[in-house]
């Protein structure tokens, strides 16, 4: 593709298929990169929820690359065609590259809209039906420097192999008309195009969709279809391997919709480079903290003895997120479930606990604030309640991934998904 | 009282009333002082709606001393008890002054629940009545650097002479009872009594009011029961006059539930000094922007020209503002509808508006975005609007007092006021 200079660098690959390594020559001056197995950065309408860019930028291990969606922009295409200077300058975003994908990954959306020529995005207007014409024009106007090609994504566990085999078709066929307008366009010059793998959860079409897309120009592949809820992780597992087997080394493979640490871990040793960071959103959204424990800088098993305190969860504090939901369960119908890997700050256990939500942590909230109260502010509905719970879960996600890319580079992996999955032999830890 | 050391420095009395000055040797070391006029910095909870302390402090003409309101405090005393070093701690505040207040200024709350033993104030969840006891107890936990003597302000427009003079007895007998505990409190020891003054819309009561609480050992005087919607500015002015008469020079006066810069700048003009700053968060609840011209830079009417054009308002901007309310209009039963000092965001004027909030705002939001921006997250409810909105609207009040201070240190007094005001001759300025 004209203007190209982005690389895929892999320093490692571990058991065939963790990939570590960086993209490099990112944006259209070519001084951007991004590590992988990495994230773009989640927002709305080019916000991180909460945060302005100066209290974002007090957080390190940020990705280099922010996702907006066409579901918040498609109905604001008149005003940015106005402002002429595309959607970075107008969200006051500074030196980011700018991804742009098609929904939200964190908001459900009514299916059963999707056309042979159409696919539709709900914005807070009601839907907005994209024809691959419309969708390039706004893609000119918002002048990302990578973007999803249109793509119809409804497959869901049991879908009808006919309904599959169709979404694989359309989505080519989008692909092919995506890129036979982007080549054209002089504004698009530089600009890197992500096709998309569709193929729900039937082997032979996931294959086929990635054969098919990898033969075409584009510089990454997104694997959508497969998000938290859709289908239990050894299925997507199964399936991600089987895809990424087909996709070229050199090119990034980004998943659409799954943000949960096990899940993310399961997926990355499936051959998946990055992913949307929803999930720190999903759970400041619920009143709740990542707490969950990625230390692997001392292996204490080793040592003979147990592990500290997982991160100050006592028994009874994991037992209450175990409740709501297990590490692994499957949930089909509710992503915003509490998960195992967060504590409910709105719990009045917390309404006297005058520790921070995770000892050791550096962020913002945990050098100055105490879950004491964290929790009273949320009780009393507090408007700064979802902005330090932000701050934090935001810093915590993305020290994840920082961790899981050093795991990755000392042959710690399985350490990392022990200390992840609380499990020890088997057995879950106990405090000592 | 014992370990006072707060002083007021008047620096200059204009036209007999309005008075410049610094509070000083404040807090319990000394160290802190205050300008006058000025606020008290309004808080929820010990946070100032949607900011950290972080990003609060990339403000200037931060007021040293910060409000919390036992209407906030009083459902978490039990926590706050164990937890033992105050509320300043609890909330993770540094370096600023506590100032502990009855009610929230903001927020209204249900009448008819007041005693001659109690008062009431309402959290989230629900009634809590306060003895002077509870209440001395609670400042005893709160750890305050001054707090609002107990006072029952029940009493509105054409409130019965017989409740108006209950009122006033009532809280002289309320601020006995706290002196005597204060007194024999060591927790309390260098802590500071605002006392209360009440008496409705009668003269006569007022100034009973002002005269018995100025011979009790107060710090510093509240005047309450005149808050914005109570009465009209004439008469409000009126009673102010009447009691700052009375109260001694030397101690500082502040008045309870007055925010719009009009009124404070008559109010200043009969001899207040302290405001709540509740106002801008009213502002940034409603989606709406300070916008309010104090350039006092230029007396461009001296130069035979007419100023620029306030802050770019319009007059298209300034009549739809005008509409809902023009300044100086009284308004009963709401405190919460948009005044003439704010441009409502929300209008769909502001989708392809280029400019910042307000030109030449050195503010992290002005300095960064631009209305249509402001606009489209708070169309599409995104959760940074409040955040940024905040940020310009904390700015451009403080800038305010600020300049109102650097105006009676003068001479002019006068023209911040039809800068405010936006009258020039008699005649409503015209954008030329």
């Amino acid at each position: 593709m004209a203007g190209s200079r982005m690389k895929l660098e892999l320093s490692r690959v571990v058991q065939e298929r963790s990939r570590l390594g960086v993209l490099k020559g990112l944006g259209r001056t070519g001084q951007h990169s991004l590590e992988i197995p990495g994230c773009v950065l989640y927002t709305h309408f080019g916000t991180v929820p909460h945060l302005t860019q100066d209290t974002l930028h007090t957080l390190s291990n940020l990705p280099s690359v922010t996702q907006v969606t066409l579901s918040n922009i498609a109905e604001h295409q008149e005003v940015l065609e106005e402002f002429k200077d595309g959607f970075r300058k107008f969200a006051g975003l500074h030196d980011t590259l700018l991804y742009c994908s098609l929904h939200d990954p964190a908001a459900p959306f009514p299916t059963g809209y999707t056309t042979n020529k159409t696919v539709s995005v709900w914005g807070s207007g009601g839907r907005i039906e994209l024809t691959v014409a419309k969708f390039m024009a706004l893609q000119k106007t918002v002048q990302p420097d990578w973007y999803q090609s249109m793509a119809d994504g409804e497959t869901w566990q049991n879908t009808s192999r006919k309904r599959v085999r169709k979404s694989v078709d359309r989505t080519l066929a989008h692909l092919d008309e995506c890129l036979l307008v982007h080549q054209n366009s002089q504004e698009l010059k530089g600009v890197k195009v992500f096709g998309v793998v569709e193929g729900g959860d039937i082997l032979e079409e996931r294959v086929r969709s990635a054969r098919e897309t990898a033969k075409r120009p584009v510089a990454g592949f997104c694997l959508d279809g497969l998000q938290t809820g859709s289908m239990e992780q050894a299925l997507r597992t199964q399936l991600i391997t089987a895809v990424t087997k087909e996709l070229p080394e050199d090119k990034p493979r980004l998943l659409q919709g799954v943000g949960r640490p096990d899940e993310v871990l399961a997926c990355v040793e499936a051959g998946v480079d990055l992913f949307d960071s929803f999930f720190p959103f999903q759970v400041t959204e619920r009143g709740c903290a990542l707490c969950f424990s990625f230390d692997i800088s001392l292996d204490l098993e080793c040592a003979g003895r147990a592990p500290p305190a997982v991160l100050e969860l006592n028994d009874d504090e994991r037992d209450t997120a175990g409740e709501t939901q297990q590490s692994g369960d499957l949930n089909l119908d509710d992503q915003t479930q509490m998960t195992s890997f967060e504590i409910n700050l709105k719990d009045k256990r917390y309404r006297d606990d005058f520790r921070p939500l995770v000892e050791g942590c550096g962020c913002y909230c945990c050098e100055n604030h105490q879950r004491a109260y964290l929790h009273h502010l949320l009780v009393t509905n507090e408007l700064l309640a979802g902005v330090l719970l932000m701050i934090h879960n935001t810093a915590h996600y993305h020290g994840f991934f920082s961790t899981l890319r050093e795991a990755l580079s000392n042959d710690k992996l399985d350490l990392l998904k022990r200390r992840v999955l609380r499990e020890r032999g088997g057995q879950r830890e106990r405090k000592d």
